[in-house]
């Protein structure tokens, strides 16, 4: 089974169990239409991939542990979406939950999916629970207050942003916990791989400014412009588009400098460069070959 | 200390946890206005009762179950007092989250104090990690789809409502997660109080709905007549008062008999004899006795 297989298996399994004949059929509906089918899935591949490398004998801890966190990326992603956000029509190329479904089931959909994560992590590490805390609270601080990503969807909420606590915890706090997870389900430091979590995050960071800057809709399956529209901070903005793609490249550069000696690192480093692909937008791929 | 004060203390380390210098204040602030001053406290109050009624010998598990599932209470009236769902301007006598702050900073609050619930649950019951994973899916269960609160709120979404499952789901499941916390957090077998919690929840729905009818605003700390504004079913206007008053009491006497053998049983049917005068409204008092 390939890493994809694998991840898409314990989604699948999580969302089943959010359903049961006596159950509201919407919602559960509605979960399953928020993960199915996904974007990237760059943060649970990371996670396995990064367990792999260390040479991580439990799959089912590190495939949890992915699974969770593609959870709480997707429940963030349906409230972000909501009205009182982005007010988003589409996302991967559908309307948006509040738009398909209605906005109280938007609502419950993003509540039950943060839940679910966290049932899904404790299923995974039942057998071993001693690792449980260690994952929780890796996960926990990556989603929560006061640095995960709802804490990054508030500073938007703030007079004042601070940039670097902002991005670090919308968009780096989901891939630090993906790498950390991903080395402490093998049983190995997750410390050592924080700044690996850190340059990845700030490189998608970028890719994500790149992307809204300069794809279609049809490329991107969400509206975009949305940084510009809700005066949101974009690297393309202050940067200028040929430095932002060098910004990229140096910052994938340091995550894979970053990546601590283990079993599998040539093949972890063979995996970020080609994501490397995914992150750069189609029409920019000639100029940053 | 008091079983209220150990409570309190708690939910202050958990709220304190969401703060931080680099943090957005906003959301942090809100959290605790959700959290403080509380309600009556019920499932924590309840959850810890049990657990003291089985000799349990960890207060500080069954403290960190009884403060996670007040969070997540918490959390599920931020959200559904959202303008989407009942659009209440008042809650515990004060203006509800979303006015108080804004609704991104409502929907945010409620998000963040689900990751801090079981975060919460997870720094008390780390130095005991084999009860982590049965916590965990105790609270989940409580919580979450296909059964949790979430579920509850979500039955209002469909087009036929199955009674039963609805109000276990709304309201039933936290008190029935309450019990079975305290009982396991003790190494009590969590499934014989599963009756006492189901009892109690079916007692706080009928008391419920006879503060909606027949409170004032003032009294109540929050709007009444919500049921009869939302059609949500009523079990005033089902059985008139009277009938509504016996069934209250008679659910009581049955959370009671339902109560296993324990150590400290007495003091536990103490307690719920106590509560009773909780559940009925002041001027209705005089018709209970």
């Amino acid at each position: 089974m390939t890493v994809e297989e694998r991840i898409e298996r314990v989604l699948k399994d999580a969302v089943r169990r959010t359903r049961r004949a006596s159950a509201p059929e919407t919602l559960s509906e509605a979960i399953s239409y928020s993960v199915f089918p996904g974007g990237g899935r760059m943060r649970p591949r990371l996670c396995v991939a990064v367990a792999e490398a260390c040479g991580g004998k439990e799959p089912k801890v590190c495939d949890a542990a992915a699974a969770s966190l593609e959870l709480l990326h997707c429940a963030s992603l349906v409230h972000d979406d909501l009205p009182c956000f982005d007010d988003a029509a589409i996302r991967r190329g559908k309307p948006s939950v509040h738009r398909a479904f209605s906005e109280p089931i938007a609502v419950l959909t993003g509540d039950a999916m943060i839940v679910l994560a966290f049932e899904t992590l404790c299923e995974g590490a039942a057998h071993v629970p001693a690792r449980l805390p260690g994952l929780i609270r890796i996960v926990g601080r990556a989603v929560g207050a006061p640095a995960g990503i709802i804490a990054g969807q508030a500073w938007e909420s703030e007079p004042t942003i601070n940039l670097s606590a902002y991005q670090r915890a919308k968009t780096g706090a989901l891939f630090i916990a993906a790498v950390e997870a991903g080395a402490f389900s093998a049983n190995s430091d997750p410390e050592s791989w924080t700044q690996v979590g850190e340059k990845l995050g700030e490189a998608y960071q970028v890719a994500d400014d790149l992307h809204d800057a300069m794809s279609t809709g049809d490329e991107l399956g969400k509206p975009v412009g949305q940084d510009a529209r809700h005066r949101r901070p974009n690297a393309v903005k202050e940067l200028g588009v040929t430095d932002c793609i060098s910004r990229l490249k140096g910052l994938l550069g340091e995550a894979i400098s970053a990546v601590p000696p283990c079993t599998g690192r040539a093949e972890l480093v063979l995996m970020i460069e080609q994501e490397t692909r995914r992150f750069i937008p189609r029409r920019l791929a000639a100029c940053a070959a």
